[in-house]
């Protein structure tokens, strides 16, 4: 039992990379992004209850990984669902912490600090997103055309998302709807305002073999003291 | 007299990187980020018309640069206004081709096939720019609540941004207005429509110490045969 848990949520079938193994196993600084991103919760709190949802196929090529990478960090493993929302409702049901985060699996550079913000911010609002300005101009498409939107009013959004977990349990009771493209528009459509706080630059999702570059970099950079 | 022609505008007075020198002047594997990106559009087109607006306190120190570096680059030097959209102008009164690009000078991995493309498409429907889809999903942020946006709706912009010369020079005729955040947002207010292409990844906007990080990396990888 403990007082704060996360929910990491690795579904990726690697479909996007063009490579053979799914994204959170993609090696990084030798070892899988998946296990950055783990110990990324570890540094921040040892006592921190972490919870890994993953696609049953891949459990036992996963623990091969861990064996071979002398991975001895503590997780309770659960079954992945077909879609991301199954996949967070059923790592939900195993957490036993007030304030829960979800985080994506492959996210291995969230900082200390981002992780700090949003479960303190949690704590006190209930629902909270770690979030970053855009630096390019942007533009709505509808239909054949598009307009300019003022780039100041947006925010693209990262995880840990953090939740009391009594709310996020109750949003989590709604049926899915194709517009729940993360945990935050859940709760917000179960009615739940959502607070924002800053996330860090390096922050990024894993998902093309540019990021991968990056993702090398970052970790080779004096910003690896995340 | 070319038929193209491109205004690479450099007007960074390096106060958001916390370092000494305009970001356009960082050097990137040993040379000045503009240099790179100048190279870009001479290996893009060694015919086209290159305008450089620079700000005037920066000319000498940019020249030296070029002598130390041995840059023999051929290209027309504009002083710079006070504001991007004055420095455009600026730019626009040198401009021969009956094509313009306008490019930021610190985009140095804008590839061939993006310049391709934009200029391919401008010449036939006038004004075009080069965009990417959203990775991270995005919130509108109104007072002090936000809400989600969909994330497929909207496109980031990125640079060239290529125009008909009669259309770009017809639209820079209106009062400046500080809703032009980029040459497409003059184009459309003057009533033109906008065309938008596939941009490339790598074309980031080098604005923070985390960009100069993943652009020594872009250089070293396999990515640097933009």
């Amino acid at each position: 039992m403990s007082d704060i848990s996360v929910i990491i949520v690795a579904g990726g079938r690697g479909l996007r990379m063009g490579q053979d193994i799914p994204k959170q196993f993609i090696p990084l600084a030798g070892r899988p992004v998946l296990m950055h991103t783990m110990e990324r919760f570890y540094r921040f709190n040892e006592a921190l209850e972490i919870i890994l949802v993953l696609p049953e196929d891949q459990f036992s090529y996963w623990q091969a990984l861990c064996r071979k990478g002398d991975f001895r960090l503590k997780y309770v493993l659960v079954e992945g669902g077909d879609t991301r929302y199954q996949s967070v409702k059923n790592g939900l049901e195993k957490v036993t912490g007030n304030v829960v985060a979800v985080h994506d699996g492959v996210r291995p550079f969230v900082s200390n600090e981002t992780i700090e913000r949003c479960f303190h911010a949690a704590q006190k609002y209930g629902a909270v997103i770690p979030v970053m300005e855009l630096v390019d101009s942007i533009r709505k498409v509808e239909g054949d055309s598009s307009q300019m939107r003022p780039r100041f009013a947006y925010r693209t959004i990262q995880t840990p998302q953090v939740f009391r977990t009594s709310t996020l349990k109750k949003a989590y009771q709604m049926p899915f709807c194709s517009d729940f493209t993360d945990d935050a528009s859940v709760v917000e459509a179960a009615g739940y305002d959502i607070t924002l706080v800053e996330g860090n630059s390096e922050n990024i999702k894993i998902t093309s073999p540019f990021d991968l570059v990056v993702a090398e970099a970052i970790l080779k950079s004096k910003l690896e003291n995340l």
